[in-house]
């Protein structure tokens, strides 16, 4: 998917939500049994005409056992190519092995886009790069409380940590081919990471099931193509779990679609 | 396996070798017809007296397909308990989600170790360490090129990045139970490396198949349990492409050995 299709696609459906699919084994509805395929399936139904993007973590699909994947891939699969597909796994090493994982997750698995960390520097994040038509998504600021630990440090006397990342990538990659991962306990932070680098899609976690932190995000980070992916996980995916599980994420999934059709309105140039 | 019972086969085998399982689909020998786990087989059964340690990437299993991670699983089952298996994934990611890499490392697989990320900070790492019995390898500093992209730059006007995961991750996890991945591509860097962390373990990637930097790694980077695994992969690996591979690796793997010998009786305080 091109990143004007996908801007197409946040036009037309008004809406810039990836919707997180982390089936924890410990909260699936318990009336279908540990079927994740099918909850899966229920659950993409319910909520896609009011996402972009479906992110799956790999880590859940591991947790599966042996078969894992299979599921994962037989997921991908039924969201089908209207959809962005992102591949949450987080890789990165040599380059020669992050070929590897690049022709699983873009290949293997049909994903659109993988995640990426950065720690070992350009020729681990290059070969996912080299795939035509196909994203990496590169961690920058995480919005977990361990991202304080090394992310911030200004380096060398200059940028923190996470700003030369997103500065040395894009070098590397450019807005049709690379994002980042960017989430922030403040929605003010997105006015310094959006001058960063203007023109590429952010992915953005940790926007609760209320959204509250929406609309500063939006305000601050909006460019011209839209610019966000706003990703809920938890707040749709465990919205109930009983019967009207689907009922329920669809509902939630709705008010957050409804949030962003009124920042589009209110901060798309 | 504890610190001791690693140390204790170190000074059996005078061996602290590791062997990378990495089997590239584009390297295997013909004659094998693609038969990985046969390949693992013959090539684990050549080099077990040599080596402690086995390390296959899980990025050559993914490249196998859906059921590759399966060939890995009865590979690491068919090395048995005598040695220390390290699943290199280079995983790391959210606390919930960390939680069930180490679950399908540790017991899908059976590994012993697991390679981790640091970007995300404590709580990325914290769900690995939990495992009672089974260790973290950090990525310190690594071999690559791109190792020079962001390991090495001063955090904050003081020590490098490197550094200060190691000392960060100090406090998060004992000599008993947390590794460092350190490449360096001169061997008095190790001098350095080990005034950091005098206790931990070294897994040293990047010696070449000649063991070049062996001596120097040693000289200034053993502790009183060794405190060094050092790995070859391709070097032992690809010794040989055609039916006389395990002999191959068998001589290559045995005149690491006899170098680490040498190197035990001259420096192990």
């Amino acid at each position: 998917m091109t990143r004007s299709e996908l801007f197409e696609q946040i036009q037309r459906k008004q809406s810039f939500l990836c919707v997180g699919l982390d089936a924890d084994p410990k909260k699936r509805p318990a009336h279908l049994n540990g079927d994740v395929l099918a909850f899966n399936k229920a659950f993409i139904d319910a909520t896609r005409d009011l996402c972009v993007a479906y992110k799956p973590n790999t880590a859940f699909y591991e947790a599966l056992g042996l078969d894992g994947m299979r599921i994962l891939r037989d997921t991908i699969a039924y969201i089908g190519n209207e959809h962005f597909i992102i591949a949450d796994a987080k890789r990165g090493d040599i380059g020669n092995t992050s070929r590897y994982y690049a022709s699983f997750a873009f290949n293997t698995l049909g994903a659109d886009a993988i995640t990426v960390a950065p720690y070992m520097g350009a020729d681990s994040v290059e070969p996912f790069l080299e795939y035509d038509g196909k994203w990496t998504i590169l961690l920058a600021l995480t919005s977990n409380k361990g991202s304080q630990d090394f992310q911030p440090a200004s380096q060398d006397g200059g940028q923190p940590l996470y700003a030369k990342v997103m500065q040395r990538a894009a070098e590397w990659g450019s807005p049709d081919q690379l994002m980042y991962v960017c989430g922030a306990t403040k929605a003010e932070k997105f006015a310094e990471l959006r001058s960063l680098t203007p023109d590429h899609f952010f992915l953005v976690p940790g926007i609760g099931a209320q959204g509250g932190d929406l609309e500063g995000v939006c305000k601050h980070g909006m460019n011209d193509h839209c610019g966000l992916i706003v990703n809920s996980s938890r707040g749709i995916l465990y919205a109930s779990d009983g019967e009207d599980f689907t009922q329920a994420a669809q509902a939630s999934a709705k008010a957050l679609q409804e949030k962003m059709a009124a920042a589009l309105k209110k901060y798309l140039p």
